[in-house]
Order: structure tokens, then sequence, then C-alpha cells
């Protein structure tokens, strides 16, 4: 089967990609950045989902679409609602109806559980919980979502949103301060301090890749129409216990600096997976101390 | 205070200006169409929401946007979500835009009590019913109203999303699928057949378009930070009741044919309408006997 992927070039794409080749499918990349690999079993194509010139080929004898690219962020997505907007659900609207013409069969779509629902009102949310996000890539998410479900009424895309819960894993960057797991491995790694905003109490689902990986291949193997599911460790971490883990880990203290808290930050995100559990068979495996111990193997032997 | 009025032109429009103007607002309109009425005290710009160069101008100096116009309707947004999008979610985020950088304080938002539910798992809907929009229409009147909840947290733009119901009253047009009661009473007032999809007990919640105007101007004077509120009757009327109590209005008997059920039309809508008493002191007053009357009078008298 082949499968295309959007936004390949990042850090999921890159643990995904080879999975899905050693599953047995071909790949083809579309992404707006060139990869930091290279495979050539998979085709290249650098462009943005945005320019509606180059979609018809790209999705052209395609059996499924695995959609990871976005042009923005969580926290940088408010600086521009309306290029957000432009870019993601638009870009993503193009992409959509060129995979119908295309006759792609089924559409993965990487959604977000850290920011669809907004101030959780409960421990552990539900998929069934208020989406009330607090900011524009949660509310293109969000949209997007709702129009895969309205594809599949209309044209008979069969898609799979992901909800995941925040991402790590080896190879993220420790530079953009999107992956705070690994921030804190790199400046315990290098010596340096960590600054923690707030008391380190601030709770987070943390969710190693390579379980991602694994329910984006459930994804594509589901036998069902519509599903929207939650994919995250079903747990709580706080940053304390992060740094803590990784003290033990390493046997060595790591320098912290506290400050003060952020408004925009949520106290404790936590994602119900038994949905994910029902409808895909799938479960996180891979336990935090083993997913950061990986994380500081490979910062540690490319340092 | 200078209320900016989008989409003024229409059925709506015609309606709740004049109310505006009599409650002392000072009202400028925007609408791509012109008018078929004008009013010496109105300001009419002819432009599309979308054009971002006449935006900045035609906010400027309001307190208030009051935002009607939408490029499509319900029944015919799935033949284009893409065009849908571009223009009315990405048009309202311009207009949005616009009125943050004007200073603009209060937003009233015209959205649809009819479509962003989807199929309605209860008798009568309130605003926590979840939210599942069966078309593109729906999708994004829901987008825009997590981005109005979000610029009220970036900007401390107020906002109230009127949720409105089966809109019927004096003046709708009766040739564009959207007023059943329009057509209804035309037909009834011509001689002409009634066709009606299915058996007839399809219902719908009827709300008188002078109720919906109370509701803007409680919007307006709303002292709140954000509200989306359900605006209907909250209560659900059958097809054929409509077409008895046209009969007993005209004293005469509409001819009528029945025709096959269409698939997408839900069997029953009904917006439970309390948030609204509580929160904007407001309810429907006028019985759909009543408002059914006025629009037979109108009709009589111009046709």
């Amino acid at each position: 089967m082949n499968v295309l992927v959007t936004g390949g070039s990042g850090f999921l794409g890159r643990h995904l990609v080879p999975r899905l080749l050693s599953l047995g499918y071909s790949v083809r990349m579309l992404d707006v950045s060139d990869a930091s690999w290279r495979d050539p079993k998979v085709q290249f194509i650098t462009s943005s989902v945005a320019d509606e010139s180059i979609l018809n080929s790209a999705v052209s004898g395609c059996e499924a679409v695995i959609h990871l690219a976005s042009s923005v962020i969580p926290k940088t997505s408010n600086d521009n609602p309306l290029l957000d907007a432009r870019t993601n659900l638009v870009g993503t609207l193009k992409l959509l109806d060129a995979s119908v013409n295309a006759g792609v069969r089924r559409f993965i779509y990487a959604s977000s559980g850290g920011t669809v629902y907004g101030e959780p009102s409960v421990a552990c949310v539900r998929e069934d919980h208020p989406t009330d996000p607090i900011c524009s890539y949660g509310i293109v998410k969000l949209a997007v979502e709702k129009y895969l479900a309205l594809y599949q009424r209309l044209y008979g895309l069969e898609s799979v949103s992901l909800r995941i819960s925040n991402l790590y894993g080896e190879h993220q960057r420790h530079d953009t301060g999107l992956g705070v797991i690994a921030t804190f491995c790199h400046k315990a790694v290098t010596g340096k301090t960590v600054e923690i905003w707030g008391d380190g109490t601030v709770s987070r689902d943390f969710i190693y890749v390579g379980d991602v990986v694994d329910a984006f291949a459930a994804g594509l193997a589901f036998e069902g129409q519509n599903l929207v599911a939650n994919i995250g460790s079903g747990t709580s971490v706080s940053l304390n216990t992060i740094l803590e883990t990784i003290e033990g880990l390493t046997g060595n203290e790591v320098s912290k600096t506290y400050l003060p808290a952020r408004a925009f930050d949520v106290h404790r995100t936590c994602l119900d997976v038994s949905l994910a559990g029902q409808k895909l068979g799938w479960r996180p495996r891979t336990s935090l101390g083993e997913g950061i111990e990986r994380v500081l193997e490979v910062m540690a032997r490319e340092s």
C-alpha cells in the first residue's frame, strides 16, 4: 500500500517512516523542509501542503495519507490565528479535496490531545470532554477533525484522528521550547541549569514516540469509518518527577532554577486512552523511565 | 454607540437595522450586496468581509460589530467546504483582527442552532450538547465561536454568539429554499402546490425574526465577557402543523404534494433557550400563529 506522509521530516516522521517501511508500506513524503535523513526507498517531495499545484501529484496512487504537517506550534499559534487558519485549516482542506479526487481510502490525522480540550474539568479527559481550546492550534485541529467526519459522510473517506498528548523521544529537538523532556535531558547531559516555570508541580501526560508510531500503524489497519481517539500514557507526571527520573538515571543532580509560573500553563493534563484500547487494540507500552533512558543514551552518544 | 452590521442587506438585517436605529445606535452597514431599502441615517459600505483593504475603515470608530454576513447557506456549504472556510472563517478572522486593532469592545455573532449540533441526541438541545456538524456551514460557525472565546482571552474583545434556530418573518425570500414558512405562505397566497419532502412530520424550532432582533439588542447590552446562547422558540413544530396553521389563517385548503424524504434532513430540531433567559433576560414572545399571520399579511399586500 502506498502512503503519503506530510510533515514527515520532523521528529515524529523520523520514527514513523522507518516503521512504515518495515511494515511493508511504500512511503512518499511531502514536507516543506528537507529531512535530516535520507532513505532511497522513500520518495521525497519538498513542498508546502498549502501549495495546490503539487497536491494532486503528491497523493496520486496513494491509498492512505498520514497528515503530520503543521506550520505552527501551540505556543506561537496565537501570535497569528489568521495565518494558522489559512495555512493549516485551508491547507488541510486542499489536501482532503486532492485525496478524495485521487481515490485515497484512509486519512490519518495527527490531532492534539494537549490543546483541543482547553482547561480540563476532570482528572483524566475522555474524547467526549468539552472542547474549548485556548489556542488557535487547538481550534484548527478540532475543525479539521470535524471536516474529516464530514468527508467520510460525503465521500466515504475513512479517517482516524489521533489526539496525541505530550510527545517525547530520541532525536526530539531540545531548542524549540516544545519538548520539555528533550530540553531537560539536554541540560542534564551538558551540565547546564534547567529552568522551571512555577514550582515544578505542573504535570503532563507524556507519551513515548515509539508508542505513538504504534498508534499510527494501528490507525492504518483500523476497520472503521471515522474515529477520534486519545493517544497518551493515561497518567500525568510532574516536571519535578521528570527531573528526579533524569537524576536517577544519570546518577547526577541536575542544577535547577525555579521561575514565576506562566499564566497560560494548564496545571495538569491527562488523557483517558481506553477508547484507543477498544477500537485500535492500542496501549502505551513504554514506561517513562525506559523512554527517558533512550533519550539520554542517544544524547550522550551524539554530544 | 456606533455599530457595524455586516451582511445587513439580508432578511435579518432588514429587521435588525431599524430596531438598532430606534434604540439610538448609529449604524454602519457592510454588505457585498446593496440593500433593497435605504435609510439616510445608515452609512452603507458595499464590500465583502474577506476584502482586507476595506475592513480597517469599516470598523473604525465602532464600539460594537454585529456579524451576520455569510457567503454560503447550510445546504450549499458542502458543495465547496474549501471556499466556505476561505471566505467565512478566514474572512471572519480578518474582521476580528480589524476589530481588535480598532478598539471594538463587543462582537455579536450570528451562529447557527440548526447546524452546530449535528444530529441531536436529546429532544431539546442545550448549549453543552455535543457539536458534530454535518455541514461545512456548521463547522465554520463553531470554529468562529471558539475564536471569539480566544479573542476575549487574548485581547479582551467581549462576544456573544447567538445560535439561532429556523428564522422566519416578513420579507424573507420564498425562492431560495431556505425559509420553509416563507415558501409555504407564498404558495398558499398564490394558489400553488406546496411540495413536502417526506410525510410532513419533520419538525423544526421556528423563531420569529422580531424575537431574534430582541436577542441581538440584548446581546449589545449584555454585561459579560463571552456568551454562547441558543435563540429559538424552545418548541418544535412539524411541517404539517405549519400548513394547518396557514390553512386556518387563510381559510383555504393548501394544495400539497408529498415527495420522498431527503437523506440529509434531521427529523426534529428543538433548542433549549433557558440560558438566553438567564443571561440575556431574553425569551421568545411571538407565537407561531402571530408570526405566520404577519408573514401572510405582508405577502397579501405585496402580491
